[in-house]
């Protein structure tokens, strides 16, 4: 395998390292054409419009809306079904998420300030959220975990998951997940007349106040366009992961952690930093001793010819400094000290401390999400969260002494600004 | 003055509260494209693109990019000249708003698990934010201090603010509440050139994290484009206030608070829901003396008369549930009792309790940020705050002992998926 290497000394290395990292979507205009088509179409006729697409897209012959909807029953049929390890697995998995969540619940709070004034902020749930799961080979149950589990500890009501079946074909994965997370009402549709139904709503399909969930170009220009409509999460781009070694994790263990990312797709990144230069060339041989091993090893040479690289660098610092730069989605800090050099990154979705702590452990079952900021968006954006199924509202009760003060102010301000209407409305609870 | 009166006891409320509140920009194809045309310019060209846009549009002879800079003592000079009054309603509207947004500050948390496994959540301040001022009648002081004070409680290690200067002329409050905000840097371009600047870079302006602020339709298309190059605070649609009133308020009162919303423009939205239908006719009646001495009276009328509303409602339980439904920017709860009707109301951006909370107390000073979600997106999106300036990063830090059990859990799911890499990489760490 021929992964690119490069070396912090190289005079260009800023430039070489902005070519691999660069990566831009280019607009389709006849997909965007599609989805606006499509969303316009399902807001005005409905059901009658989400029916007819998955007709014609996934091949399922609907006899009316109401088939539409899987019934509950199935969901639990599904759980109750599968092998009892997959079943402990998924449950194990399902606790220590939800364990983890809890932590991030917001609460509400106030204050009385010196003129008994009430300030404080209001923490209330999403109404109602939808899921997008994405059919086919995409399909993951831990993805419904990782999305439905945050919203459920945060409170909201309803939770509507949408799961395109092309042909048919159901993951009972998929649905056992669902039942587990505690999914309110499924329904077999997907693309971009799954997002219109979501936001737009039908006579049969809930209106949301919010879609999160991956899935295709189709799907993610779709939720772009309702975005204002509803809330959505992020829009996700190819994943990545950088792993920073001093040198002396299992080189085995760090080629093998590269290929758990870059058996994701062909545009997966899988990026090593590390200030020991033999130790780059010992995963090199142990990433070309496992390929050979590996089901997924045409996407995992690929991903790594492509877009992979194995980076020099002249100390755990220059690591820690890169590593900042990159803002990578998920960063694995293969170190004897992480808590050493934890204060050091400042921008990254995940961060796997020590050499225990594979990506996927995290991806699966470690507690954190695994949904998280891709493409170097880590600079400004969170991990899906609680927060996200929370939104606040400002709470201010002025007490009539505090309206003397606060009167005066505003009406300074509002003037200056040129509204009188503001200062006259302040100005009248200051004259009581 | 032609109010529009609505009954919930209409059968064809909710269609006519619909219509009321139905409000779509119509896409622009034509600025759209010139925003496109002047992001990929200024991202080719940089300071060049960026000069010839702002000689062009702002009129402004600017000799090189460095003259772009305002110089700090500009700053500073704004400040000290402003009156006395002026200057201390700034400060103590700033010592207010900072001491609130102080509480939404949020930290770093973790813990460990039976297995001496560290969870946790790394809580760091953005890097870098622009700030986004409007130049001409829409310059606040009080927009400066509401957005640069939540950044900088955050942390944010620099502030950029860009306010473009039309002809040459400065608002010399917009400065001054910079200075007093702690902004870092001042540059004089405004529009989707500086959008651009802010978002990719120029060797004059310094590439930011997020892009914050209010501006005109150009620079909410440039900033829509722009995200994910970086983050965007949201974009607002027409301000609102929606009043629920137990009949009890001094009409007056009420009839200003509806007028300190429409003076905003002509597009502004001012509604009162009150079960008392006499008093409904007595803001009518105030409204109608009030009109005349309004400096912005035009302006008032045409937005009463054209998205304007007051609703009888049978009770105030129904007002609540309106309410909701409504989601509305600006929410005042003109009652005797605001705590006993609280819990009932769960979307709004923020709640004004009280006959003494006027909104434009909470406009300016109260504390809060007014920076809140419109047209109906509080029923998924908070205020600006401190929060919007901090991100988070997930902490695994796994050990050898929680390994073994992860490692089993993870490698069942992952090959559960299809993802061999995955489990093996779970299963190395399993077997050590």
């Amino acid at each position: 395998m021929n992964i690119t290497r490069l070396s912090s000394r190289q005079p260009d290395f800023e430039a070489r390292l902005g070519k691999l990292l660069a990566f831009e979507e280019t607009a389709d205009e006849k997909l965007e054409a599609t989805v606006a088509a499509i969303l316009a179409d399902v807001k005005k006729r409905g059901d009658e419009a989400v029916l007819e697409y998955t007709r014609k897209f996934d091949r399922l012959p609907l006899a009316d809306a109401a088939a539409m909807e899987l019934p509950k029953a199935e969901l639990k049929a599904a759980f109750d079904g599968l092998p009892a390890d997959q079943k402990g697995a998924l449950e194990q998995a399902a606790g220590r998420v939800t364990d983890y969540h809890k932590k991030q619940v917001q609460v509400s709070w106030n204050y009385l300030d010196d003129d008994g004034t009430m300030l404080g902020q209001q923490v209330t749930p999403l109404d109602r959220v939808g899921l997008y799961v994405p059919g086919g080979k995409a399909a993951y149950p831990s993805s419904v975990l990782m999305n439905a589990l945050p919203a459920k500890v945060a409170g909201v009501a309803e939770l509507i998951m949408v799961v395109p079946t092309p042909d048919g074909v159901k993951n009972q994965l998929v649905l056992a997940a669902a039942y587990l997370s505690g999914v309110d009402r499924v329904f077999t549709i997907g693309g971009a007349q799954a997002v219109a139904a979501l936001a737009y709503g039908t006579d049969t399909i809930p209106k949301v106040d919010k879609i999160v969930g991956p899935g295709n170009a189709y799907v993610a220009s779709a939720k772009r366009r309702v975005f204002g409509v509803c809330g959505i999460d992020m829009i996700a781009g190819p994943s990545e992961i950088l792993v920073i070694c001093d040198g002396k994790t299992d080189p085995d263990w760090v080629a093998m952690d590269l290929f758990s990312q870059a058996e994701h797709d062909e545009l997966a990144q899988a990026i090593l930093l590390s200030p020991d230069e033999s130790f780059i060339e010992a995963v090199a041989a142990s990433a070309d001793k496992l390929l050979a091993q590996m089901a997924r090893k045409d996407i995992i040479r690929t991903a790594l010819q492509n877009r992979g690289a194995l980076i020099h660098v002249a100390d755990m610092d220059e690591a820690c400094r890169i590593s900042n730069r990159i803002a990578p989605e998920h960063l694995e800090l293969s170190v004897g000290d992480p808590k050493t050099w934890l204060p050091k990154l400042k921008h990254a979705g995940a961060i796997f401390m020590g050499r225990y702590t594979s990506e996927s452990l995290g991806d699966y079952c470690a507690g954190p999400n695994h949904v998280l900021p891709t493409s170097g968006t880590a600079r400004f954006s969170s991990p899906l969260g609680v927060y996200d199924f929370q939104k606040r509202s400002s709470l201010i009760q002025v007490s009539p002494q505090g309206a003397q003060k606060l009167g005066e102010i505003a009406s300074i301000l509002a003037f200056g600004e040129g509204l009188q209407a503001h200062a006259q409305s302040a100005l009248y609870r200051k004259g009581k």
